[in-house]
């Protein structure tokens, strides 16, 4: 997740969005070997429904820079899909199922919950989380969507596995290590 | 500050203020270098009345690790200050003041803006913050005091200029260059 140095993750503004993904599209040489980095770790995508709705209105998940397996946490199975090569599943059974079902199509390749806030809220707090990977972008935003706005008040014990430092923004991995 | 890395700065319980400041009282060798940069750089402390009152009811700040003029931000000035051999002046007349007084006691040093969250806000807000030095620390901890919780939504603009990274607390400095 790409989230500001105040943990904003979205916002209502094009402004904000740009800010906080302007090192993923438009990446220095860095950056860009990075990226390469983290396509190659992921094998499978899950995401909440809102996140698909906006990407599918966005352009259809056609240029989707992930062209793996996705599945979208649902309450019901929409009759089209996403145009694109990108492959969606629809879950209504939960998290467990979703992420079971990903682990599965992911091989040896990571689960990235990709979002929204709420999805990586509720992974997070059923202990469906081993790892956190947070591109932060060096900018205050204010007032918008918050990454762990609202996570319990357990203490959720990180370690610090790797940083790497860019201009443009802070790749900051975790592991989850306790609570 | 120390900040979580979901935003948090402080709260109720003993916990919290162990896991944000483990780092600082009980520090690695490499924090300790760390902590010795801060000590020489700080030149002066502004600080809000509240964590004046807090940091004098808990030692009377007789093991103040910054033994150097500290300036209080106040609504009125109290007959006795603190034990211990930090000078505290209280500044009635606001922030501008407080900050053109701490910069005359820095001399060449900077000028520590040491919190609460609500001091750092308004100082941040009123363009007063030149550098933010966050210690992030690799815990979550859920709804408590964030530091950055009631900035305005002005999306103010950082780079950053240096990170240490250590496995109790990731060091991340950043300048404001706009807003």
């Amino acid at each position: 997740m790409s989230m500001s140095l105040d943990g904003i993750i979205g916002g209502s503004d094009v402004d904000t969005e740009q800010l906080l993904h302007e090192w993923f599209f438009e990446p220095s040489e860095r950056n860009a070997e990075y990226i390469d980095e983290l396509r190659t770790a992921i094998g499978a995508v899950v995401m909440g429904r809102r996140t698909y709705e906006e990407g599918a209105s966005v352009d259809g998940f056609v240029d989707n820079p992930y062209p793996i397996d996705h599945f979208v946490l649902s309450h019901d199975v929409p009759e089209t899909t996403a145009a694109g090569e990108t492959s969606f599943t629809f879950v209504t059974a939960g998290i467990e199922s979703a992420v079971e079902q990903a682990s599965g199509a992911a091989d040896t390749g990571v689960v990235c919950i990709m979002g929204g806030a709420e999805t990586v809220q509720q992974h997070l707090e059923a202990g469906l989380v081993d790892k956190l990977w947070i591109h932060l972008v060096p900018v205050l935003l204010g007032d918008e969507i918050r990454l762990f706005d609202t996570v319990n008040p357990t203490h959720i014990e990180l370690e610090p596995t790797n940083v790497v430092a860019t201009p443009a923004v802070t790749h900051l991995q975790f592991a989850v290590v306790g609570r």
